[in-house]
């Protein structure tokens, strides 16, 4: 896999920079590289279900833009993706300290984009598997803001 | 399909009222009946990703919370669910105004209970369908809080 | 929705026609209108695994084919679909009789189109629901045979 | 990942022998080792769809069954599994030659167990990635034969 766009990385920490969403929650960027993004979040108290539990919500945000960053990272500097869907399996119930999340292209594409991207208890991905999903992406020519 | 928790109803008020991240989006609880649960969102820029639309994460917690609302409806007062798959498609980009969730069971059981979602723009089902899901829930023994 | 191929219905015919492991399973075309592709299935000891239950592969299949005749309904005569994603939940296992399959489309496009599919036992949708699924299908320009 | 049951292979040994559909497909176990199974496939016409690929169909019960042998692999010999739900990526469109399919899994647990499987064109790993999926099993007593 080979980025069209020489400043790959700029535009994968735009997309982290720039989502309302992604900072309410405390998603950070861990690092990029073609065709991969790393995310992390440090779980608090508002990220809770009912049960005290992480919700299944986070847990799909947090994989959803490590896995957009990773599919950013191939496209061009004129193109946006947008997720049209996505599936997630929650292996395991959490409730506070660090989650790591890989995200990264399993098959790229100038329609679609394949993502999959895992969760893992702790700073790094020898932690255990917290989640695993994927994700089906649309390569969009990029909104004008004019 | 019939409840086995005369109480159901306030059994899943408080899965909303107890779930700090619910609170966090803004999430709240419409009506339940056996088998449905319905929920609403008033859209905020704090829930936008990069490019100014809806993030799919929003999408997925309103959806999620209310199939965890409709799955509730049928479980024991000493049961509780979690989600331990889900499946969403993302018919329709949104940026702004309210969404209304259906959640609906679609098989109740005593090990698992499969619901689906649906989540329309404006107040309620008359409105354009902006994203589909599934759910997988296990049924589960109610942590003692002792 | 509105079909750009006056022909629409020969169209899905011929992708049950032309289909070889179609016609090995024995799923017969029950009927098409625009966005709505109707199939069954007669069950024999061919479909089934190890247990004696129907094989989700044939479940499936059977899902999958009648989404795609929906879908193709809705395509002009120039293109074919090709499924790129499906997802399916299997709600109660089945041994024998008849299977009716009901695909339809839930978001058309130029690019994408998104179909729901749902299996029941017997002759119509009358029966109990044996499976539910999406499927995300990509249009494309149909592959010239000359 | 230990077995509980020792004669482990000779099980999912049984699981490809006496499924019917597995072997009016083709479809052949390659080999087992604890919470892995391999299986492949070669392809002829039978297999195709009406554009004269192979139907998506094949894909999920060649992935589905191999899957289901590592779930085997993992329980007693007084239980089986069955899919309760799965969902497949189709990445490349395939004709004809020989897929390997490599399913393992990803969680274990004594009433679900999760498993992903790849197939890859040709007879091993290493050739290009056709499709990914996940499955969700259910573990159950066995069905007497009584």
């Amino acid at each position: 896999m080979k980025p069209y766009n020489i400043n790959y990385k700029s535009s994968v920490k735009r997309i982290f920079d720039e989502a309302n969403f992604i900072s309410l929650l405390g998603i950070k960027l861990e690092d990029v590289d073609v065709g991969i993004c790393n995310a992390s979040l440090e779980l608090t108290t508002m990220h809770r279900q009912h049960l005290g539990r992480v919700h299944g919500g986070v847990l799909v945000t947090l994989s959803g833009h490590a896995a957009t960053g990773a599919a950013t990272s191939l496209i061009k500097d004129t193109q946006d993706v947008v997720a049209v869907e996505f599936k997630i399996n929650i292996l395991r119930s959490i409730e506070s300290g660090r989650l790591f999340c890989l995200g990264k292209v399993i098959k790229p594409g100038g329609t679609l984009i394949i993502c999959e991207a895992e969760v893992f208890e702790g700073a790094d991905v020898t932690g255990k598997l917290v989640a695993k999903s994927i994700f089906t992406f649309m390569v969009i020519d990029k909104i004008s803001g004019l």
